[in-house]
């Protein structure tokens, strides 16, 4: 009913698509805390290896998330402690292009004799230290290349592949709704739910498996709702209780409940952390750069999603990023 | 890059195909307060019958909300205030199959000798009264059923109507989260995004025109939240205020939100009206079937998605349908 066509392939992609052909012991592995486009990348990828007849084994920096141990019913999730990973004589990063990324891992794998090939998304600052790499920062998920990677290398995903690359894909655009949601992405998905994948059951295990107190801890967040600058800029508030700090949130429902008021176009949330610390996560619906004022408060992150740690108390902290924030919607005015 | 087959065409769609190829002025119209699906899928035939030369109206019962103003643009959509409909040959019910769906547009219809064409993917309940139907109930969306006819009848939609079947297909299938998101309704979205539709834009309308006091409104209801059934079922209620009823909330973000919740199946949210009445609103994120459940306290809906006008005080019907919605609970398991 529907047909993806084989995407066509760069002098670069060749090179990764041979490393990939001529390696026989593969070790998976991406960035700390590795999140969906990142495991689903790596069960995706284990899924064509070993359609491919090679050794596998992924091993990351940190744990898989609960929300995702659907993938982990089918693949192991190695989290490094310490000692030497597998033999294997080719390492593949996902998500990420720099082995500092890798946390703990770092160190052993840049001092290992694997060739070492790179798939990513993201865009890469400085020269290229690989032996390979496959990269399109115009794809919305990693999962997405390998996607890519298995239809130019003629192969067809198993259910457990493409649950992978599903999970990929939906995490990491906000399920469908953000701005890199193209036509490849949702004719790969569609793709995907043609051999087995069922989204409801994926959306449940990703977002619906909140503790009983969230709504309460998301209601008395909602609360604390002020704004600034006719209703663009929107800020709350998550004060410490007792010696320790407030507790984090599950997901982002208060920032996509703020960012739903059709004036908004940002978000600030502001989280006390023990030890007169502040945490920020920013939120642009628009061009408005929240990246480049995390940057001032020494954070950092992309344009539409940023984040900082930010020493004061919580009140002052708030004031100066309201003052900081509004002085860029008054830049951005020409005034 | 992306191919969608033509679908196979049945006896009774050619008689339906038929239908728009030999009529000459068509009024299309939907049922009462017209959803997204309804317009949507308006949009799409009146680009399809334009592409064929034919002369359209679009008549509805009631007027498009504006978070569809985008569509407004494109179409003129009629709100019938009486009188009589432009002359037509052919009329078209789209997103329901009953006459008696459209208010008081009805027996004007009713009424005309103009020939009947149902396009839909409800459950039909009685005998068929149209002249040709095209009706598909395994079909995420009516849009979709007018993509498929456009794919039969070898048309391209323009930017325009590729946005009607965009909106019907996202909020049907809200936005592509539900059970009914499969194969077909992602590959045609893709094809929809391919022909120039902007997810990120129609999302923004759509969902993201809140009010200003929207996050606290919300945050007040989620303080409301109590759990029964060790956390299977979830009610929220909205005491009415002064002597008008409690305001209804935006969208669904509340129960969004509490079905998020692992331990919940069942959500009951309860909004005192004024004159003694509540408003129920149920959903299910399991098996359980509140449509059953809601058709005990006069109402009615989906297996998913029911409600009902319930006599009574707040209270004493929040205890009426807590034992009523537990007792299911324990039915199912067969006690």
């Amino acid at each position: 009913m529907i047909s993806l066509s084989k995407p066509p392939t760069t002098a670069a992609q060749r090179e990764a698509l041979e490393l990939l052909q001529q390696g026989r012991r593969f070790l998976l592995t991406g960035h700390v805390r590795p999140d969906g486009d990142c495991i689903g990348a790596e069960a995706a990828l284990a899924s064509v290896l070993t359609a491919l007849d090679k050794e596998v084994w992924i091993l990351n920096p940190d744990p898989v998330e609960p929300q995702f141990d659907y993938l982990a019913r089918d693949f192991v999730f190695g989290a490094y402690d310490g000692g030497e990973p597998p033999r294997h004589d080719v390492t593949v990063l996902l998500d990420c292009s720099e082995l500092d990324r890798c946390g703990r891992l770092a160190d052993v794998l840049a001092g290992g004799a694997s060739r070492k090939l790179v798939i990513d998304h993201h865009l890469h600052h400085g020269p290229p230290w690989w032996d390979a790499a496959y990269v399109d920062h115009g794809a919305s998920a990693t999962g997405l290349l390998v996607h890519r990677i298995a239809r130019q290398l003629g192969i067809e995903l198993d259910r457990a592949g493409a649950q992978g690359v599903f999970t990929s894909i939906v995490t990491d655009t906000g399920w469908f709704k953000y701005s890199n949601t193209d036509a490849e992405t949702l004719a790969v998905a569609a793709d995907l739910v043609a051999h087995g994948v069922d989204p409801d059951a994926l959306y449940r295990s990703i977002y619906q498996r909140k503790r009983r107190s969230h709504p309460l801890e998301t209601g008395k967040v909602l609360a604390t709702t002020e704004y600034y600058e006719d209703g663009r800029l929107a800020v709350v508030t998550m004060p410490r209780e007792g010696d320790g700090g407030a507790p984090a949130l599950d997901g982002d429902d208060v920032l996509d409940l703020l960012r739903a008021v059709e004036s908004v176009e940002v978000v600030l949330s502001l989280r006390e952390l023990a030890g007169g610390l502040v945490k920020l996560s920013a939120r642009s619906k628009t061009d408005y750069d929240v990246n480049a004022l995390a940057r001032l408060f020494g954070g950092g992150g992309h344009r539409k999603a940023s984040g900082a740690t930010i020493e004061g108390e919580l009140d002052e902290v708030k004031d100066r990023l309201v003052i900081a924030a509004s002085r860029r919607f008054r830049e951005a005015r020409g005034s």
